[in-house]
């Protein structure tokens, strides 16, 4: 046994979240992509099932009520709140990602004053974010008539202004794992009377958040990666409560009014997060996710940040170990305070090195045109799996 | 047995729909509220189960692949599609109904080359509409700079002219169960160069709709009702063949790219129906829907509507037999041509009336001020149902 791998196994000893590892279905595959699709929590088939069963075959109808479909995107929104540091009553799930940019973003532009023919006419996007933001971040530009700007999330102070009217930004880049300021970027925007949207799909769930400390005005993410919501579980959206009465949604579903079965043709806001919702929401997905939920149970996301560093850091040790040097590339910053919690290895090859890593059981991604992604999830990776990741990729690569 | 009891039993032993039933998971109660939510069908607990076990649990990512979860959007489309009367590649599934109405009247407007500034700058929409289609209407009129006309729909052709550029219906009244002449009313939209947006979640699944037959432009619908797909289930969206390069959506996500995994930063739509979809799907509340359409095999949407005209047809017969004259008015029209699958009888204290029935095993539902509303599903829903619905009905109101 190597020194490495020993050292893998006192860690695991010593890991006080080891034992989370069992509230999920897991197999001898190293999953190291929790950070597209998070395992499968143990509680959730069981309860799919009674909702499935007799929630909906029995009570039907009645269950809107009487099972708290109705209420399941306030309520599950406050499992979420205390997660990514925000206060009950602020987060609402619902829909996708991309649906909740689209409102966060023109909710954005529109407490801002801003939009065609306003001082206020421009949007920030970061140049380098996921896709869909981008292109949802265009649409309401277009549509709220500003002018959308790209720009690298480093030059994003140097090009805010009076113009500014919302700032997209990602918490943690999804190629790279690098973690932004959110912090001191949310002061920035702030300083110039902008609004601030953070998408913090790579970061809810693997490290603080913050939302409330640092003021943030509106986020969204979504919950199948480090929240293990399930495949294409519903996204969230959180609007700081003293600004909820000014949230101006582009979306203005039934459900978001203040009497939905009052059946008026009049649209009136309801009060609160809930504003955020649309139309009737997808509940198997939905108590999927609550169901998912409960693997936090006694778990503090300061443990989960404290495990993710630990274990990126020892897996950047044991690539530089086993890989042979100049073989790969880590674009993952060696700083802890600019680091997620996934590592990014770029590669010569890497479609086809993924692939071979995928059948030794060594499962992370492959992101176009070379990169290696490996995703860390520490309620249920542990150091051995980071040792035999790097041992398995080391092994390929020589 | 009186004699409408003795009709019931002999209309259901001529029924070739009566061997459907069993399809699906059902009790004593008599229930009329598949307009609302379908029952649940008997295949839909091991689909899901195997989702989430297997597909899931144990291949994980790999399902977006080997599961098909990725192509599920267009693909239950397509199971969707004979049953609205659409060739295969026209329907994709996802979102909900008020987010796919947004889509769709938006690109109505494009499609129009209507909306701020140009002559088409009016979007008709029907003032008895279910509310969420009035107020995404509004919102869609508003960001594309369009004036918004609600009219009665039977006002509808002596509105339209130069200035239309799209035009938002519901195939079927949520609250009387009207059917509205969809053939004419599109033609009329298209006279004046319009484009039309039908709702179909009232008719979908209970009569046929046509929608090529008819050159309808766009459709949505909801899946929960006549469909039976699960609470919340995903909407779809129609998107007639030759408007789908046209076809330019508010909601541009990463999942309708031409090429969604080249992560580009520049949107480039996909051809076809998927042009359609926003983000990532709710795999496992749309993989509860593909089940539940297999309850549509061998079954034809015309012998669907058959016995649902038969169906209201000897309920409001039923009703006149045993209800007092004049204690319930029924808003629902006597003419077939102009009758969707349901009942709503305007009735005193409609709201405790319903309560009561409910707890008589009679499943129907109040809409305020003072409507009863019985939803027929001829899949499930029997004559002595109906009977008995009347009949527990008369003895309340006596």
């Amino acid at each position: 046994m190597s020194e490495l791998a020993v050292r893998a196994e006192k860690l695991d000893a010593a890991d006080e979240l080891a034992a989370v590892r069992c509230r999920f279905v897991l197999d001898d595959v190293v999953y190291l992509d929790g950070n597209s699709l998070g395992a499968l929590p143990a509680n959730v088939p069981g309860r799919v099932e009674d909702v499935v069963r007799r929630q909906w075959g029995e009570l039907r109808i009645r269950s809107w009520d009487e099972s708290g479909w109705w209420t399941a995107p306030e309520r599950i929104g406050d499992r979420i709140a205390p997660l990514v540091g925000a206060a009950p009553g602020q987060v609402v799930v619902g829909d996708s990602t991309s649906v909740n940019v689209f409102k966060a973003l023109v909710a954005a532009v529109r407490m801002a004053g801003g939009g065609r023919g306003e001082a206020r006419d421009e949007i920030v996007v970061d140049a380098t974010t996921f896709p869909t933001d981008g292109y949802i971040a265009e649409s309401a530009a277009r549509m709220t008539g500003c002018t959308l700007r790209p720009v690298a999330p480093g030059d994003v102070p140097g090009v805010l202004g009076s113009r500014t009217a919302a700032v997209l930004l990602n918490h943690v880049d999804y190629r790279t794992g690098r973690l932004h300021d959110l912090p001191s970027l949310t002061a920035a925007v702030h300083a110039v009377g902008a609004y601030m949207v953070w998408d913090l799909c790579h970061s809810a769930g693997a490290l603080p958040v913050g939302l409330d400390e640092h003021g943030v005005d509106l986020a969204v993410g979504c919950t199948y990666k480090y929240l293990n919501g399930g495949p294409g579980s519903p996204a969230y959206l959180y609007v700081r409560g003293d600004l909820q009465d000014r949230f101006d949604s582009p979306l203005p579903g039934w459900n978001s009014h203040a009497e939905p079965f009052g059946m008026r043709s009049d649209y009136e806001p309801a009060a609160g997060a809930l504003r955020g919702r649309i139309g009737t929401p997808d509940i198997l997905s939905m108590l999927a996710l609550e169901a998912a939920l409960d693997v936090w149970e006694g778990v503090s996301v300061e443990q989960v940040r404290s495990k993710s560093l630990a274990l990126t850091d020892f897996f950047l040790e044991c690539v530089r170990a086993y890989v042979p040097e100049g073989v790969v590339e880590s674009l993952t910053p060696s700083g802890h305070a600019e680091r997620g919690s996934q590592v990014a290895l770029r590669c010569a090859d890497a479609g086809s090195v993924m692939k071979r890593l995928i059948e030794r059981g060594v499962v992370g991604d492959f992101r176009a045109p070379d990169l290696l992604r490996f995703g860390f999830t520490p309620l249920y990776v542990g150091f051995a799996d980071a040792e035999r990741a790097a041992r398995v990729l080391g092994d390929l690569l020589a």
